[in-house]
């Protein structure tokens, strides 16, 4: 699939001068923002459009690595006909087909793209933030990109899929491709998976799936996949009426929602419930390690995040052992009188950055300690921003930060990020990111207590 | 109260020459940040300090409407005995009493301060957004402050009180006036909610608590207070751990949750899970009317996203009716034929905001549906920021509006709430919200169904 990811040359069918239309802003798109394949525009009413040469139709083009459809979906088929030797990749963005009743059309797309590599239709199509290659319709200036990064988004919604790419680009999330696959009547998240499970750039995959078609396969291939990168999962349509209306966004039955859940948990797969988690769940993956038990120990220079960050440890069933008689030794003499030693420790509103790196190397070193959960009220005059790097560079076990509150603080999450640590703004969220770890780390093995 | 938020004249104990002690940094928050009322520093070693005269002991200043007080514990007892007859309020922002250990000094200022009515200890006091009485000891520079509104904050954190502020200031959430109250050997978070309860600036409280000293006192205040105004309320220190970690934090025992969580349920006040939720309900609460019933309509031009919200709704048991006769043929003469008229209803990815209008006006009206979820994609070309006013001039029911993406969309997301609209960056957060105001609508039997 790299030459669908990374084409060397790509024909858009259906340019309209119209620069707001879809297939004028998807040429427009790999036109002004870096990407280096060649690019042949396809309509039979122009000669030129944007300054490049148009063609009357794909007969006329040379061979290509992917073809991008965005025409009518009455016109697809046709299409389809005419570029079928002339592409390793087809894209067809346009909707119209099973999603909207119509049987006829879609059957014949069906009939003539069976043996073709085809995304779609009814999607967004692919995104590489390495080639740049991009067919989403909407321009930068109404749909941020994010930066580079090693997670894949696989996504069978495109309205989703857009606004994930989005939060990334806002939360500070590297993403290295993007796929969303629509109806999905010929390549599937199956193939995708299989895909970006072997490749070398992808790290985690995020998928967001309604419905599959091939439910056996998706079983196999999920099982086969989770075991090598953790997959990162939201389910929707679980129920009722949300099940109905799945099935008239892509044509896919969204099917019983316990069956995918059970499929999930055997296949390995990380379950989450809403996009909020799925970055949170993946800045774990990508930043830490993965914990050998679920012994958790907290540390805090404020009281109530102590407390919230345990609320939810034990609520989710990580232990909050108490400490070694070595670490509570090393505590007792390296923080003030005033500082109770325990876990959590509460290291006290007037806590140094310094007095943090001791807590933090000796939770570090405490062999009943398998993760640590930072939690850091940067307001306080006490605290700057060299807690960051002493963090970075103490981190020898999986360890979340916790760095909550508004615009002031969620600069400081951004640097600790790009620091390499999975910084969040909530102890709920950063808890339930370790809990995903541990669980993932327990299914594979890695986790032994 | 009103003296306590809204004082004329203000002395603080313990100002040093060094701005970065709390003392000073609390005095140079009054004098740059706008309070208006009169100052009166005290420490015996000057005789000047930030321009303005200090005075040697309590016993110099005249009276009175608050005593600040913040010289170390072992101090703290001679203050008040000094100042006893000088103030309407104390607040005592020191720590190092019962949550440290300290049982002589405690016994010794519950016994001197017994009929004063004091604010803490060991807490960050107050902050009015109106008179910018403010006693929060961080500068601006490190905790913003959010702007007016109508929201009281009670909090028994220092800490978790100041991430409030600064979540409220990050996502444009107006606040009245804020306490943070510490020990709560005096003044208790029931003396807190009488006077927000009666004060007509609130239209929504706040609650951050971890444990009551007087729980019966505080099972009927919260009954008689919710009754009148929305009390959210947030319990921290759940179980085990948590609850040992609560207790050194401000000295209270955090008390068996599942009688906490009776007693909010039996009281009408309204539980939240965490920081996130209990702004997004507050948004609920302040910018739309209660619910007549658990219908729900649900308005998307992206397939996934009503799936979500959709979702959501069936899982907290909001019923999602079908739309009535008059509905269905006004929506099938209006909308294109491609538009599966149904609840939810996908206006799909090239919904105008005329579209949008008209689906608008038609769930308004139809008497099947108590409340709306609008769920929009504004990347979509189709769309542009007028929407926001055309849904600000047509609700006429609870509504909630869900914009999901990064930066971009948070400028909207903005923009939405200033035109008094509710609106979200995820759609389960959306429905959740709507989900709180049906169940306190039930509970005050304003929802019949």
């Amino acid at each position: 699939m790299k030459s669908l990811f990374n084409p060397r040359s790509v024909a858009i069918v259906g340019v309209s001068s119209n620069p707001e239309k879809i297939g004028a802003t998807i040429l427009l798109n790999l036109m002004k923002n870096g990407f280096s394949g060649k690019l042949y525009p396809v309509n039979p009413k122009y000669d030129e459009v944007y300054g490049l040469k148009c063609y009357k139709s794909v007969k006329e083009i040379p061979n290509v690595d992917v073809i991008v459809i965005a025409v009518p979906a009455e016109s697809v088929v046709d299409v389809i006909k005419e570029g079928k030797d002339k592409a390793k990749y087809f894209i067809i963005i346009s909707g119209g087909f099973g999603e909207a009743g119509n049987e006829k059309v879609t059957k014949e797309l069906k009939e003539v793209g069976k043996n073709l590599k085809i995304v779609g239709p009814n999607c967004l199509g692919v995104y590489s933030s390495k080639s740049l290659f991009d067919t989403i319709f909407f321009p930068y200036s109404r749909l941020e990109r994010p930066k580079k990064g090693k997670i894949a988004i696989i996504s069978q919604s495109g309205g989703v899929g857009s606004v994930l790419l989005s939060l990334a680009a806002r939360y500070n999330i590297g993403i290295n491709s993007f796929v969303s696959y629509g109806n999905a009547y010929f390549l599937n998240e199956n193939d995708f998976l299989e895909f970006f499970a072997k490749d070398k750039e992808t790290k985690a995959i995020i998928l967001y799936i309604e419905g599959t078609s091939d439910g056996k396969r998706f079983v196999k291939t999920l099982k086969k996949v989770a075991k090598k990168k953790p997959v990162i999962v939201l389910k929707a349509g679980k129920e009722g009426k949300a099940k109905e209306a799945a099935k008239t966004h892509t044509g896919n039955v969204a099917g019983d929602y316990l069956s995918y859940k059970a499929v999930f948990k055997k296949a390995g797969a990380i379950e989450v419930e809403n996009f909020e988690e799925m970055f949170d769940v993946s800045k774990a993956f990508l930043n830490t390690e993965l914990p050998r038990g679920k012994n958790i120990g907290i540390i805090s220079n404020g009281g109530g995040l102590a407390v919230m960050a345990s609320d939810e440890a034990v609520k989710l069933g990580l232990n909050i052992p108490d400490l070694s008689q070595k670490t509570k030794e090393f505590l007792r003499k390296e923080m003030p009188s005033y500082v109770t030693v325990a876990n959590p420790l509460d290291v006290v509103a007037d806590a140094t950055v310094e007095r943090y790196e001791k807590a933090l190397k000796a939770f570090m070193e405490d062999e009943n300690i398998d993760m640590v959960c930072v939690n850091i009220l940067i307001q306080q005059p006490t605290i700057n921003n060299s807690i960051i790097q002493k963090i970075a560079s103490n981190i020898k076990k999986p360890t979340v930060v916790c760095v909550p509150g508004g615009n002031i603080e969620q600069e400081v999450r951004k640097a600790m990020l790009t620091s390499g640590i999975a910084c969040y703004a909530y102890p709920e969220n950063a808890i339930k990111s370790l809990h995903k770890l541990y669980e993932y780390a327990k299914l594979i093995g890695v986790a032994k207590r």
